[in-house]
């Protein structure tokens, strides 16, 4: 099967690079246009900073940066890792011109069109991109689907594994990387050796809004959000790449430690279904050794995709304490995305989106929109 | 005025080093006598290493180690600073032999007779210490008055200055600093760049237990607990001195946010009152800046004796959101004991206590314990 | 082709489990066979604690370890990630039973018998462990081969590619990483934001004599050290993994900066025409950059196998300097060991040591040594 | 004695901050005037980041930043803390207004006319002072006298020890810290576990030009550099204060090692004999224990004045090893450019320069610089 062309907008940053990263041997996509600000637009990738430890294959290192208004250039597929600051019109016109916008950027994201997508945790609310096309009409494939803050993903699918038991309450305080905070992010005096008690740009109400979107009900074209309290501090912890979230939950269901680790264990869903290429296998690890999960031993696990949860034991005030880590840029950033996008292309291949998966190819297979075609 | 002789028992160790900073110049005590176990004793004391930035005294490096068994050489006032794998026998050894031992080692906290003391949140549980040396026929000033776990004080002196609210629920995470656990201690691999969601030794444990013992009464001759719920996740980060807890707690009364931050800023108690030398003025700081308080930037402040509050705000599930922050080898450790010795010699000196007083006062001028004073 | 069985001594280590986790999938080796000290003989390997990112392979953890004195259990090749405490010994004993040792440890190194290889330095040094068996009689296959120090192997690749401009003096300064001292090594309290100016057990004297066996002529059946003069201080920073060496080296030859970087940039030996499974391609990697290597960004690269050269300029006192980099668990002890062990199986299988070969394969085949073949 | 009123150039950033803590109890000077670039100017200094551990003094606080050009309102003597890429043209325009700018900024450090002065190891330089006003027709007390480079300095008073043996080659590799790149420097995901092998701004030019002119001979009016050949390698270590340096050094008199270890711990200088309130007793310490110095143990003795000496021992390439620590923040910075001021009026106060210290008090006392008196 042919591949994909890909176009990733926001490429210079932490998290464009991680896309390019994941993106490198992807068996079905294939990054063709990369685009960022004007400070870097017309430059060669290749001479620009790269700052993964994964080297950068020849094949990227060559592409021309284009500017973030070059949409007409641009593949029909496109990962948006572009900065709030200029994520939000950026997107709408990409949208508007046909593209299908995959986001990691928090600006559309409690959109009430717009899916806030975790393919574990909320695949149905996919359906509301044909509201949103729709509603807006958008040519084609155009849209936005996005994924959630780096923090809230991972605790959105432990919550979805504990979804059964009626979740009433959740108590969240976070240990978050630095790398959450793109580069160059905090100052190193600030980071060495220290813990910052506060992360700006609206956190905690992140985690406390999207989790309940996230755990929402899709019904007659739109998303009712779930009924649970979310309580959340945020923090910022000395740690490359890992967020950790210690978490107190409430369930009214009342299961045993057991029965609620049995549960996390054995969930899976639609990605590990359809055996998506990203899909880590379980989605969640849970750890029986008390010092786990750990940043440094664990947050590589299938390819930084799965997220991690460890110390289940009883809380004396909520019920239920655990403690959860997912990798940042990849489960909670770039990798989040591209695993929206594969479950999207998986829909449309199997069938259940036969007419636009075909406007999808048609356009990949020409490199660039075709007006006529939308 | 005179000093009196103190002697520290566990000298070598993270925290024997802490006490012997401390007593550099202390205006009450001097160091007179240094304890520890076989490995160490007969050494002289400055041939030992010395791991902290400030420079050790000539006049302590002068000192040779006792064992730990030499208790009739011991002044009649002395610090524990203990493992607890030989604390428990240890202290009641030099107890029963008419020694007040001030302890920070966690073997007699939860013991009904033993005092565990924090001169501004329970002053007056030191009653108790007459009737242990009643109930056990102690000599003279013999007797153990020991202090919380390093991350329960922090915890303990912010929730004092809320139980005028009336305290129903806290629920705490913990991140904590590596010194908490001791040297050699955390392995640097296990540290760099990592979060260790566990600390052994029955740390959450100690949490929930101490500060219900701390904040409850004392009545005839014994305390009753405090009857509220604590809940404690502690977790390990790579962070020198400091330990943070994120905390959310209950209150009956409902006071506003302002109330509540208004009454921390007030709090201050007996050490402030009786001007103790190492009583931080004011006992707490409230920070108004969103991003503190801060290991790097607060954790030394007042001699590394103050608690640090801030982010206080509302919490969706408990009520009150707050972020403690207090050095664990300072207030959560050596300096917890120091300022628990200068209250009972502060109390004896100003008469409440004249008899004990002059006690302590004839064997510390002997330089050793008098058995026919006893 | 069938795999050759190996066994891995001192499997339990922070080395020892590199070369586990080296030999994951390796297409010519497969772990049989574990031993460890007493402390953990007896137990499953799975029930110990692991400490790599890479998972353990469920194969491994099934294995039970074995005490170290149970040679006759052995394959008949194996790794040695022995502590220098008791490496002596055991190898010994081990190759006098005919097996072929490949160590990492430093016993031997010296020994004017013992190869001390690096497949890309001194290949031909290979040739003493003919004259080791004959001259002490050694059974079969048996023997020892040893992998220089961790910092010396970077350091001698480098030298290595300059040997053809006559090396007469090189000044070292190395930054080494935490994972250099073991595990639990480094105290934590030592390491963080910390740099300590020393390295115990011999580390400078180690780089200075090592480089010289390394690089010195093998000439009827003994090496004469290389006569170079070699000046080193080490230091610890905390790093994970990586050790940095600062060089500065005086070249009888005088070639240009340019020349000096073209060789270093075009090097490659004998692992890489052999297309041995580990070697890295090339051996070194060139930065143009001025901020490379950095630990961070270029340790992982080729494996961990590739040594990094970056900031080669004039020094005006010694001529050149240049600044090293190189994984010290993976190119600096395990898969140094490991591409020494393909280096001789690879030169067996290709008929320079047929009758070698036939051996090592039927101790292969049979899973343990027979003694009527040695 | 009445305090002499300073102001502080640059007062914001991280050296600024640094003048101010120093100078908080200063037995001499008052700081009361603060000035810094267009984005701070017009602040109540209280209101902006103060991102030190010790607590900023409520004196300090009121005060009101002016900006650059503002120098009318300045005292008649200024420190310096300015970015190089302000410092020139703003330090100039001080100096020809009569003010005596003491600097730690590079711009004016190789200019003929301007001291670059170490109290400890050329305090005649100062006389280039009297040799600028008159070339530059400065007015009164006018003038620019400077500090060398944070690394520079702990290597220039190490060299300073060693001067008496005829130096004739250094060869140096720093170990800096992150303070060292001011705030905010360096970003966390640089820094955190890593080593970056270049330091920028000519970090290694500084360190090889500025030493032989610290050492060099001032004859009828101007310094002739020493003749000594200096090579530097700088790297970024994940240190918050505390430059380290490796060194090898080539003596021409071939000292015993014990010969120089005692020269380096008997060495003293002007500004001890004349008990300067900042001067370190004695300037350098030299350690026995083969790991020290070390950042965390020993960067902030003497205040952060002192600079440490250890591991003497043969180089058998140059001659001589060790390694020095200094704080860059402190002896290589504010503390720097303090003990300049304090030599300056030391000597003023002590008669040799009666005239000129006649007009600075006149000055002072009046709070501004009054141009008939220049």
């Amino acid at each position: 099967m042919e591949k994909i062309d890909v176009g990733i907008l926001g490429a210079t940053g932490a998290v464009g690079q991680q896309f390019i990263a994941l993106l490198a041997d992807h068996p079905w996509f294939r990054v063709s246009w990369l685009a960022a600000s004007e400070r870097s637009a017309g430059k060669r990738y290749g001479d620009l900073p790269w700052r993964l430890a994964s080297p950068l294959s020849p094949d990227i290192a060559r592409l021309e940066v284009a500017p973030l208004d070059a949409l007409d250039k641009s593949p029909s597929l496109v990962f948006s890792a572009l900065d709030a600051s200029v994520a939000g019109e950026a997107e709408t016109a990409f949208a508007a011109s046909g593209r299908l916008v995959v986001s990691n950027a928090r600006n559309h994201r409690m959109d009430p069109l717009v899916p806030l997508l975790i393919p574990e945790v909320n695949p149905d609310h996919l359906s509301l991109l044909d509201e949103q096309r729709r509603a807006r009409g958008l040519k084609g494939t155009g849209g936005i689907v996005t994924n959630p803050n780096c923090s809230a993903i991972n605790i959105a699918v432990v919550l979805a594994g504990l979804r059964q038991f009626e979740i009433t309450r959740v108590l969240i305080t976070t240990l978050q990387a630095l790398s959450g905070a793109g580069y160059p992010g905090v100052a190193s005096l600030d980071a060495l050796g220290n813990v910052i008690p506060y992360i700006g740009g609206g956190e905690e109400e992140k985690i406390e809004n999207e989790t309940r979107k996230l755990l929402g009900t899709y019904e007659n074209g739109s998303v009712r959000n779930a009924a649970f309290t979310v309580s959340a501090t945020t923090t910022r912890v000395p740690v490359a790449d890992g967020h950790t979230a210690v978490m107190s939950v409430e369930l009214a269901k009342k299961p045993s430690i057991d029965e609620l680790s049995a549960a996390l264990a054995a969930f899976t869903a639609e990605p590990q279904s359809r055996n998506l290429p990203l899909a880590p296998k379980p989605p969640m690890i849970v750890h029986a050794a008390q010092d786990r999960p750990q940043p440094r031993l664990d947050v590589h696990h299938g390819r930084g995709m799965t997220v991690h949860v460890g110390r289940i034991r009883p809380c004396p005030i909520l019920g239920y304490k655990l403690v959860a880590l997912g990798h940042n840029l990849v489960r909670g950033a770039a990798g989040a995305a591209l695993l929206n996008a594969e479950l999207i292309v998986a829909r449309q291949r199997s069938g259940s989106h036969a007419d636009a998966d075909r406007k999808l190819h048609a356009v990949a297979a020409s490199g660039k929109v075709q007006p006529q075609q939308a």
